[in-house]
């Protein structure tokens, strides 16, 4: 062991003490900056001591293993099997880290290709709602039960915007097998077309509805499919109103809808 | 440490901020056409600069990290320990960055193969509609309600065309078990034909109708099965139109469906 | 074999034993903690030497192994056959360990960005309750049933925080498909809005009962969506409450539930 | 840095250069090929330019970086952190690689073990139905609907292929639990003689129809089944055939099926 | 090959043979035991010889592989070609042996946060039941039937623990959607409070029973639910219990069922 | 560059040219062959010729890449950037040829095993039905429709062997929850023993009919469990026999079915 | 090429063709043990012959690969890239041999654990039935159907063994809503205990039977349970047993079943 190696082993442990208050520091700091910006919320004490403590070990950790290795390497220890036992963590924290490395990379194509923005209604598989916030790790979504949803973005395989440009209400008419069909059709259109008159309902309208025609036909029923464009997040309104006067039209006209004798006998009471 | 050892080590700093700089330069550049090209979007300018941040982030540690390992390598510093920690995140983003590469890789093979194009109507069990771009890394589809579906290309197993060439109306009957099966395949027969004489239908229309017959047969029902090509696109148009002609002739000719009587005891209504 | 190689081999030798032993005694003083804690718990003392017995019998091979690997390798024996070896058990532990690793990087995500805390009613996927507990590697749950989950964060995709800001009270109620519509939404929604004067009821109460509308239309029923923006956790009780009163009302106001004639025989009794 | 690595450096960027351009020209013949054959398709240009817009890109890259590694290696800079740095890469892309060695593997064996030809009916799990093409990386299959499907060759885990040497139409006759079983048979049995002496049936039978006998025994209905031999891709009809006849013959001979009052109440119409 | 190499090839020899007997004598103790622990087991003889020749073979070959490659090391041969060979099989088993760490590991945790121990009814997602033994590979549980489940630690996603600290007696009541809904609820709450003054169950019960309310409302039912804070493992008898009790006051009070026609006629026999 | 590595880089370039010469003769060989073997298909020239362009290009390719690499070896050439590059390719063969090496691994042990046969009837889980042929890689199963399947052995989980030393034929009767239980049993059970007193039926039958008693109890019916061991691949044709004569006798001897009232209404027609 | 090269490649050669030598007698005289042990068996020709020509290969070409790598070692040629193509096997032969190594590792500690031995009855998810060998690889199960299942020991998740200490007979019993539940359950609890008398079930049974109490509660029915403890593979003769005694014992006592009014119209019959 030459005097130079005792110098680098001496330097090398300047640096790792360095790195170490620097660190230590950074995550007083941060951690600070948590407890003042989250004032009055009564979790916020359990959770700074908590991330405190996980980032402190972290670092204090890494900063001793690897300096303890970079000094022996200096006095000709053989380092193989120190590095052989080291790559084992390795391994496992790699492959353990390979989640979160492939969640900020989804996150990241989300902000570039703009998938969906904050307010847009998104269906991401593991949850529909409105958007709440785009972060490069999760996106939060707001669902129609209030419940509030964090999706990492690496694990969504697909997105549906419903708030891209246009929408469509799309509503599935119930008939009776022996229904005249091509009245059914007509009385659902033009319930349609008087519906969207109304002034609370044409401003979300963007076309004419159509009337598409016999959708499915099983053993007991017969569905007529009718469309119409609306604007972004109103398709659901227009269908609701759309499917209420449909229904009240097909009353007015004698439809017969697919279980008449159970009306009828109802209406016998 | 030598004199030769110094200038390397000079010449790899002027190096890394050379490209930390040429890269900072390309990124501020790419934001503001991003910001130009998008003008009026509220949300530009937030994703403009989250994007920013995080290439700027990237660009930098990977620069700073690369130059110091070579520099600690030219003044003869032992650098397995230093690798083998870098290669545990080179692990995680070797990994977290395969999908990446997939979703690529696919894409470029939908090129390659035209597997399908913009406004074709494809199933990519994802999402099912009609596509409105092709992208190297991922597809978006716009399907029946208006909902616009981010898929990526890698999670395509495979890829159903509905818009190549031709297709094909097929129509299932419900009619029943005890129905006159011959006179029911004929008068559904002879209903498409004649519903194909419509001007409407008749420029969709490629070939034949065609009664394949008894598909199945269930403990209440029997269902014929009728087919018709027609060109790409115009499948799901004549086969409503079918269905509807075939239960009107049904009606007319008296053919059973499967739950008569239902119909009977709504007809002494 | 030189005298500094024997030297070496001997300070391995002292270290390794050193080593031992610090281990040795922090085990054992971790199982007496452990021990005086959980006083009084029967099955403390046989899960205190279990676990005293796995810890000790780790620390002594990992150790024993490295220190034989550092001393062949100061006396010259070639150690890439026994460093393939010890290989094989790294891949092992390394790809057994990686699940450990993602579950304690999960846990820290989840303190950062505080996705629940303590007291949280959230959904996991894997369990569905209140958060009883927040760990690095594990989140505890205690469900409907009483039921404590013990939840591994890495396995959890996706979180839906119930008790975030705001909550919504949704009720679907169904209604037969010949009723009046129109009637129907008008006698919920004042129904809704009675319920919500009651004392025990309005404090949990934010905004006003909204009448979204027919929600859905089946072969034999039709189903209404009103909604209620109520306080964190406070929804199921609204929820219930509202069901309650808007029955009452509609048996009072005459409005048809899906399956009346059931009703009538009954009423016949 | 010698006047010898000087030299060889220089080659180095010599030979990159020139395959640079090769690989720049092959691509242009290769666009402009593909440009020949598809005139007339709207969208050859989009994607020809893409399709060279990619290939560019990717081996201009692989050139300069390996080029790059060559040259810095002749001058004695330490390639161990930049190849760690590639290796993440390489990682990268390896993986994302695999499934596209596997699909050509797989394409490979089709070809070899001559699972399926053009035209065969086959069902590959992610589709049904006629063989298009089969190719290196994918196989199309037209399905009943006109549907072109490409199914990547390794996502096949198990061929059925429909098309070869012999089929079975297979008919499953539901009767009621109380019918005559043994009339029931032969009824079926010789329906199925009967109906194979018809031409237009005749030539796509290999051998005699065989009646199984009682396949299922659920609580309301017994199936009988019964099996014929026919040519490939002739089972389809003929089972439709056989069908249509049974019912009749059993129409005739007054064997009951599962919900005879069904017809009984219809028939008093 | 110098005096010092065959030297050090005697010496691997030595201690290759001393190993292998070591290993020999410790797997025939340990099989003696296993036969002495387990008289009387008609299958101990058969388990002990297989699981001998296992280890023997086990251990024999992984001394002489390493030996060999350690002398051939000695004698200058190129181990390259050699180790790769043996890395082969390093890989595989490695691979192979990664479940059996993860399962060790799983049980650790098991062990040091108390998740369960013997004779709590847990749920391991693979199986139910009371828990038999804690392993450090694998936990036996006895379900309802008597099952005994091996199930291997590592496999168990999440762990529901149903004897921890109290349990909850829910019960799910369904009434007629035009039942009396406040009367249906205060006869089911008064059935309950009943219930518990039974010496039988008082001493299981921890608190109140509370009536929730409307649960669910389908179209042809409402269900009520009840709860009752209850001690570990008795939620099951109170719960069944208290739905006799329930049931025979709705009886007694004239709470409409959902089928109550059903009872009518029945009652009319 | 010395005289020497001249001469070895001569080597090697001889060496591949040969090694490429070789392979392209037995490419050309086998293809000749396959062609004589299959005259008359019409489809075997295509498959020969992609068959032998894949093979051509394979060893051309692999024989120049690692005759290159050698060569530039021998001249100095510093190897690392390359073999990086060299080995993303090999990291995205080798895992996506490991699934055949699984196949074959599979099927050697099907071997030696003896787990099935040409001839045997079988349940792979992806296929169930008649062993055709068992291969290294694939085994071929015909199923009942006729269909051909292809199974990769390592796709297959488990084998169920329905043709080894003997077969179990099993019928469940259902019976009506009122019915005189006792009864039933021995009327099913000695109208199996009558069953197999018949000649076609006597040959197959191993031992005696046993009347297990009430499998399964639902809220409409009960059903009988009976058995009667028999030849391997006997066990359908014996069930369908004994299905036939129990549901005889059961009908002389009054035994009631679920649905007897169904039965009775048609009766009266 | 020194002398001792050229003599060192000589033993290579030498070693080699011994080794090949011993390993092709190995296989001729395992193959000629098969052909003896099997005799009669009609497909052990072929599988011999199969299983010989897979092993001879096999060695040969392993040995041949490691001989020449190990020669031109030896004569100084770069080995690196040679390795590295035959590093592409080795992921490929590792990866793909993985779950072969999981399997031996599992039925390694079936054994030790002793978590079924031949003859017990066990669900191993894969199959459910009696064993018939405990292999190393493999499991062999005999299910119900006389079906014999080969599950690769690897394969399973979990063990469920029948047939260790005791089982227990538990019987669900469907009862009307308006049934006098605490009848009901008296009558069951009777019924069994008079049941556990005969002769034929008492030296099953090792408990008494227990009645407890209602386990569901649906729209239509409740269900009671009652459980029984009884001797291993002794609870399915137990329970079908005592089914029938419970519903005969509910038909003399006048409990109402779920559906009374069907029993009541057949009664008229």
């Amino acid at each position: 062991m030459t005097i130079e190696a005792a110098l680098r082993v001496g330097v090398i442990a300047l640096v790792a003490v360095v790195l170490r208050w620097l660190a230590a520091r950074a995550i007083t700091r941060g951690v600070a900056g948590m407890r003042r910006r989250e004032i009055g919320s009564k979790r916020v004490d359990a959770r700074a001591s908590a991330v405190a403590s996980v980032f402190s070990n972290l670092t204090t950790w890494t900063v001793v293993v690897i300096a303890v290795l970079l000094a022996l390497g200096e006095v000709d220890v053989q380092l193989a099997p120190l590095l052989a036992g080291a790559g084992v963590a390795g391994v496992a924290i790699g492959f353990g880290a390979q989640s979160l490395v492939r969640d900020v990379l989804a996150g990241i194509f989300v902000l570039i290709e703009d998938q969906y923005g904050v307010g847009d209604t998104v269906d991401l598989g593991e949850a529909t709602g409105e958007v709440e916030s785009v972060g490069l790790r999760i996106t939060t979504v707001r669902d129609i039960d209030g419940t509030l949803w964090y999706v990492r973005n690496g694990e969504i395989a697909r997105v549906g915007n419903m708030s891209q440009d246009y929408a469509v209400a799309r509503i599935e008419v119930p008939v009776a097998l022996k229904a005249d069909l091509h009245e059914a059709e007509n009385v659902a259109l033009e319930a349609a077309r008087e519906a969207i008159k109304d002034e609370a309902i044409a401003a979300k309208v963007i076309g004419e509805p159509q009337m598409l025609g016999v959708q499915t036909m099983s053993s007991d029923q017969v569905t007529l499919r009718l469309t119409l464009k609306t604007k972004p997040n109103a398709q659901w309104s227009v269908q609701r109103r759309l499917r209420r006067e449909i229904l009240r039209a097909y009353d007015e006209n004698g439809i017969e809808l697919p279980y008449p004798q159970l009306r009828a006998s109802a209406g016998a009471e």
